[in-house]
C-alpha cells in the first residue's frame, strides 16, 4: 500500500510503503534533511512537523516540542498520505530569504515602545503631589495605565534611585501604558520586531527602538505549509479542523525567528547567556487579512465565502502573551490595518513605505505576491484589488521554480544562442526565482524559443526537448545531475500570472477612466522586486510600457512599512489613514477583469499598440 | 497568666487565662456572639477573624475561609493578647449601618459600564466592512479595548443573532473596553456598585446601570478593625507586617458586601439560583487615601512620616481580577480621586454631592469622620484640610458610644430636668452615636450640668455620680442592667473633637482672609449627619453660629458621591476637577491651628462673640 509524502518547502511528493519512515521518504523524494546520527534517532537533527496519518516516538524531543508536532523524521512511519514540514533547522544549508527593502524612512522616533528618563524634584510639604502623579506630570501623560504590580513598586523606584528613573512606555489604540520602571539613570534597553509573515514565508528585524536602528535580520518558511500551501486550502484546514493548529504553527514560526533574532543580537553584543530570547518590548506585524487571522486564532471561514467578510481589518492592539509569541508578556502587538480579505496590512505597508498616498502624482503599486494586489490612487483617492495571480513568480506551480534566497538563478540573459545566468549568492543554481522567469520568457520569446502564446518552438535549438509536459527548454545542468529546465504548462503558468497581473492594472485604470500612460509612477513590491528587470518584465506584458524611470523597485516593503510603524507614530497614523482612504474592488464579480485578462494572455498581449516600446525592440531583431 | 482580649467592632478589652476560649472571652466581656450548638463547634456560627497568637482546629471552616483568617471563637484557644474581629453573620442582630445621603442627582446616564444594543445591516459586496468595524462604526468608537476572546466570538454572535447583538462597554481612563457580547436583542444585565469604604466601617449600594435605580444597600464593619482601630495603627502594622493582610481583610469585608447586595437583589427578582453573586460589571470605591491603598496593596507607609506623600492619588483604573472582588473579572474598578494622604477620594465624593464646586456662593463642608477633613470654597477655588479630630463623633473613644446604627441614642433633651431620649430603629438603647453625644452635651451645658470647660457639675442632680473615670452622667439605664452613661473623660475627648474641627474652619477661613459670616452654605457630612441637630452643635462650639438655613445635611455624602461617579461620565469628569483644583494645607505644621484649637477647648468657645446666637440662648435661660 503506497502513501503520498509532500515535502514543505519545495512541494515535492514522493511515494513510499506502509510504515516506511518519513526519513526513507525524504531520501527517495532527493528532499535534504539533516541526518548526522544517520536515521538512528540520537543526533535529534531531523526535526519535521507532520500533518496526517504516521506513528512516532517522542525520541530525543521535549515534551513541548512533541506537543507542537515536531517529530523525527528518522522514527516516524508513514502510514497515510500526508505533508511533513522541514524547518530551517532540519535543512542541510541555510539560505536566506531575501528581505531588503527600499523606500521612505521613519520621520521620527516615536516608537511603539518608548523609554523615557526622569529626573524628579524629591517631594515637600510645598510640592506634595503623589509618587504616580509626579511621573505622570513629568511625562505629560495624565491618562497612562498604570499595571498594578508597577504601581506596586513605584515607591521604592523613585526612593532608591534618588527620583531618577527610566520607564518604558507603550502606546496602545490612542493610550499608553507602563511597561517597566527602573531606577536611577541608566535607562532601559527596548527592542522591537517588525515582521512580514507571508503565505508562504516570514521576514522579520529586530530593531533597537533606543536608536532606530536594525541589529538583526531573520527569515523562515511559514510552518503551516504542512496544512496547504496557499491561503485558500489553509482557510479549507481551519475550516475542517479549526484554526487552531494554524494558529499554532505561525506562532511557532514566529518565535522561531525571534529565538533566531535575539541571538543574533546577543551575538553581536558578546552576549552568550541565551537569557535574552524574549526581551522583545513591541511588535509590529504586516500580514494578508488571512494570516492575521490565523495568527490572532480568529476564524477565517467567511474570508472564503462570498461576500468575503473578515472578523476585523484593523485589529485591537493585543499582547504577546494573549497571542503566545516570546517576547515580553505585555509587549503591544500591532497589526498594520489592511483594507480587505484580499487586499490586506501587507498591502498598506506597501503604500506606506512607498509614500504614494501623500503625491500628487498618480501612482500604481503592484506586490507580486501570491494573490498579485494592485492599488492605484495619490494622496487624494486610492482603488485596490487583488488579482489571484498565483504564485508562479515565488517559485509555486514551475517544475524548477523556487523563492528567491540561496542557489536561486535571478537573472537570465540570451546571446548568440548562448544563456548566461546569475544565481542569488553565487550559489550553486538550484532552481529559478521570479526575476529569472521573467528574464527567461521574455529572452526566449526575443530570441524566438517562444511564440506570442508562449510555446516553445520544437526546431530551434539542442536546448529544446519532449518532456512529459510538452516541450521543455533546458536552462542549465550541471554534469552528471537532472537539468534545470521549463517546460510548456511551466510558461503557460508564468503567463497567467502576468496576465492576472496586467488585467488587474488595466480594470483599475478603466475603472476610474486613466490610462497607463496617465501613470507618474509605478512601484513593485515583493520579495523578488529587487532583481527584476523592467525591460524583461515589459517584454512578456507583466508590466506596463512606460519609460524605465516611472518604475521604482520598493523590495520587501511588507517588512518594511513594519519596521516604519513600529518607528514612528506619525507612521500608524497613516496607515490608519490609508485604511480609510481606500476602496476595494472585488474582481472576482467584474467581467471587465476576464475580459482584460483573456486579452493579456499572450507576449506580451492581443494589443500590441499597448506595447510600442516592446514591438519596436521585437521589430528590431535580427532574423536569426 | 493573663492575656487581654480585644473585640471589634467597639473595642470592648477582657482578660482571660490562657488556654481559654475566644468564645470564653466573648462571653466574660458581654460581646454577643452568634452560637447556636453552645460552643460544642458543630454549628459554624461563632466565627471570627484573629490577629494574635491563639491555636485553632479548621473545624467546619472550608479550606478558604481557614486561609483568609476566620476561626470558630469556641474552637481558638488564647496564647497571649490578641485582637478578635466579630463578622456581621456572627453577631446576634444584625444592625445596619445607615448609609442615606442627600445631595444633587446624576445629570444623565454615562455610567462606568454601559450596555448598548445594535440593529446592523448585514454585510454585502458593497458593504464590506469587516464584523469588527460594523460593529465599532456603529458605536462610534474606533479605539475601542477588544479582547481576544471576545473577537474570536464575534462573527458568530453577529451571524447566529441576525446582525443583532447587546454589547456591554466600560470606560476607562479615557479608553472603552469590550467587556461582553450577546447575540439578539433581549440586552445584557448590567449592575455597578458604589461603595464607601470608611477606616470603621463600610457602605454599600448596588445599582442597576441600566436604569439608574439602587436596587439593594449592605454595609459592615471594616475586618481590618482585628489590626487596629485608626488609620495611623493600621498603616503601623502594614509597615510592621507588610500591607498584604490589611488588602486580604479588606477585600474580603469588600467581597462580604458583595454577597449581600446580590443576595439581596436575587431576592427581590426571585432568583435563588445563587449564580448570581459575582455579575456585578464596575465599582466606584470612595475611601480615604490609605484605605484606597490597603485596598490596592499598595504600601501605605510613607502616608504616615513628612512629607506625607502616597503612592498615588489618583489610582488607575483596574479590574476586579487584579484587586481580587468578586466582581466580573475585567470590571473597571475606579477610586474617586483624592487630594493628599489626610484628604482622600471620599472627601472629593462629599464635595461632588454638594455641589459646592460648581457655585459662586462661598461654602464650608465638613465631613465629620475620624480626621475631620474640612473643605472651603467655591467653584473658583478650594482649599482643604484635616483636623486629626479623633473618632468621638463615630462612637470611639467614649466609654458608651457606637456608631449611628440600630440601637443608638441619636437624639438627646433635656427639660424640667428630664431626659428623653430617641433610638435608631426604635431599638432597645445600646450606647449613643454622635449626633446623641452633641445633644446630650449641649443640652447638660445649657442644663448646667456641664460648665464651660466641659467637666460635670458635682452637685446638680442624681444622674450625677462619681466614677472611675472622674463624675459620670447617667443617660439611660433599663432595670437590672449597667447604666449607659458619660463621664468627664468622654466629654474632654468630644471637646477635643469639636475644637479641632472648628479651629480647622477658623483656620481654613483665615488662611483665604474670610471670616464664618462670609459662609454661604455649610455643608456637613458623615455617617451621623441626618441627625445632627444645628442648634445643639452650635451649643458646643462645633458648628459656627449662623443661621440654620445656611446649613445643609448630606448624610453619607462619600458613598453618594460613588454612586453620581458610578452613574456620570460628567460626574467622574467633575471628580477629576476637584482634584485639580483643591489646594491642602497641612494643619500639622500650622502654629495657627494649635492656637485657634486651645482657644476652642470651651463651651462654646473662650470668644463668645463668635457664638452671639448661642450666647442668647444661654443668657435667657432661666435660673434653675
Amino acid at each position: 500500500m503506497g502513501h503520498k509524502v509532500t515535502f514543505f518547502p519545495g512541494n515535492v511528493t514522493v511515494e513510499v510503503q506502509d510504515g516506511e519512515t518519513v526519513l526513507d521518504a525524504a531520501v527517495a523524494a532527493g528532499v535534504q534533511v539533516n541526518s548526522v546520527c544517520g536515521g538512528r534517532g540520537t543526533c535529534g537533527k531531523c526535526l519535521v512537523i507532520i500533518d496526517g496519518p504516521a506513528e512516532s516516538e517522542q525520541g530525543t524531543l521535549s515534551p513541548e516540542e512533541y506537543r507542537l508536532g515536531y517529530r523525527l523524521a528518522c522514527r516516524t512511519a508513514v502510514h497515510g498520505d500526508l505533508s511533513a514540514f522541514i524547518p530551517e533547522g532540519s535543512q542541510v544549508s541555510e539560505h536566506q530569504i531575501l528581505a531588503a527593502y527600499h523606500g521612505r524612512g521613519a520621520p521620527e522616533l516615536t516608537p511603539l515602545t518608548e523609554v523615557r528618563r526622569l529626573d524628579l524634584k524629591a517631594p515637600s510639604l510645598e510640592d506634595n503631589l503623589a509618587d504616580l502623579e509626579r511621573v505622570t506630570c513629568a511625562l505629560g501623560t495624565p491618562d497612562l495605565l498604570v499595571p498594578l504590580p508597577l504601581l506596586k513598586d513605584l515607591p521604592r523606584v523613585l526612593r532608591e534611585g534618588g527620583w531618577q528613573l527610566s520607564l518604558m512606555l507603550s502606546r496602545q489604540d490612542g493610550t499608553r501604558r507602563l511597561m517597566a520602571v527602573e531606577k536611577g539613570a541608566k535607562g532601559i534597553a527596548n527592542y522591537g520586531m517588525a515582521i512580514d509573515i507571508g503565505t508562504t514565508t516570514l521576514a522579520a528585524e529586530l530593531v533597537d527602538l533606543n536608536t532606530g536602528r536594525t541589529v538583526a535580520q531573520a527569515s523562515d518558511y511559514n510552518r503551516q505549509l504542512v496544512c496547504g500551501e496557499d491561503v485558500l486550502s489553509r482557510i479549507a484546514y481551519a475550516e475542517d479542523k479549526g484554526v487552531e493548529r494554524l494558529t499554532e504553527l505561525v506562532v511557532d514560526t514566529v518565535n522561531g525567528l525571534i529565538a533566531q533574532l535575539c541571538a543574533e543580537r546577543d551575538k553581536q553584543r558578546r552576549f552568550h547567556s541565551g537569557t535574552c530570547d524574549d526581551d522583545i518590548a513591541s511588535i509590529v506585524v504586516s500580514a494578508n487579512t488571512s494570516m492575521v487571522h490565523m495568527l490572532l486564532g480568529l476564524d477565517p471561514t467567511h474570508i472564503r465565502y462570498s461576500p468575503y467578510i473578515p472578523i476585523t481589518n484593523v485589529p485591537p492592539v493585543l499582547t504577546a502573551s494573549e497571542i503566545g509569541l516570546r517576547a515580553q508578556p505585555d509587549a503591544p502587538v500591532l497589526c498594520v490595518p489592511g483594507r480587505s480579505s484580499y487586499v490586506g496590512g501587507d498591502i498598506t505597508s506597501d503604500i506606506l513605505l512607498s509614500g504614494m498616498h501623500l503625491s500628487e502624482d498618480l501612482a500604481l503599486l503592484i506586490d507580486m505576491g501570491t494573490n498579485g494586489e494592485v492599488v492605484l490612487g495619490n494622496r487624494d483617492w486610492m482603488i485596490g484589488c487583488s488579482t489571484s495571480a498565483g504564485p508562479a513568480f515565488e517559485g509555486g506551480e514551475v517544475s524548477c521554480g523556487m523563492r528567491a534566497m540561496g542557489g536561486a538563478i535571478d537573472k537570465v540573459s540570451i546571446s548568440e544562442r548562448e544563456v548566461s545566468i546569475t544565481t542569488i549568492g553565487n550559489a550553486r543554481p538550484r532552481g529559478i526565482c521570479g526575476s529569472g522567469l521573467i528574464d527567461l520568457i521574455a529572452q526566449m520569446f526575443v530570441h524566438r524559443y517562444l511564440d506570442k502564446k508562449g510555446r516553445i518552438d520544437t526546431a530551434t535549438s539542442e536546448r529544446v526537448r519532449s518532456s512529459g509536459r510538452g516541450m521543455e527548454f533546458i536552462i542549465h545542468q550541471e554534469a552528471g545531475e537532472k537539468p534545470i529546465a521549463v517546460n510548456d504548462d511551466d510558461i503557460a503558468g508564468v503567463i497567467r500570472t502576468k496576465a492576472a497581473i496586467y488585467a488587474g492594472c488595466s480594470v483599475l485604470l478603466r475603472t476610474v477612466g486613466r490610462e497607463f500612460a496617465d501613470l507618474d509612477r509605478v512601484y513593485i513590491a515583493g520579495g523578488f522586486g529587487n532583481y527584476i528587470n523592467i525591460d524583461n518584465a515589459q517584454t512578456i506584458g507583466l508590466l506596463p510600457d512606460l519609460p524605465r524611470e516611472r518604475f521604482e523597485l520598493l523590495g520587501n516593503a511588507s517588512l518594511g512599512g513594519a519596521k516604519l510603524c513600529l518607528l514612528s507614530e506619525k507612521m500608524r497614523k497613516e496607515a490608519l489613514e490609508i485604511y480609510s482612504m481606500m476602496t476595494y474592488l472585488d474582481l472576482s464579480s467584474s467581467n471587465a477583469f476576464f475580459d482584460q485578462y483573456s486579452s493579456a494572455l499572450f507576449l506580451p498581449h492581443t494589443d500590441l499598440g499597448q506595447f510600442p516600446a516592446v514591438a519596436e525592440r521585437l521589430a528590431a531583431r535580427p532574423r536569426e
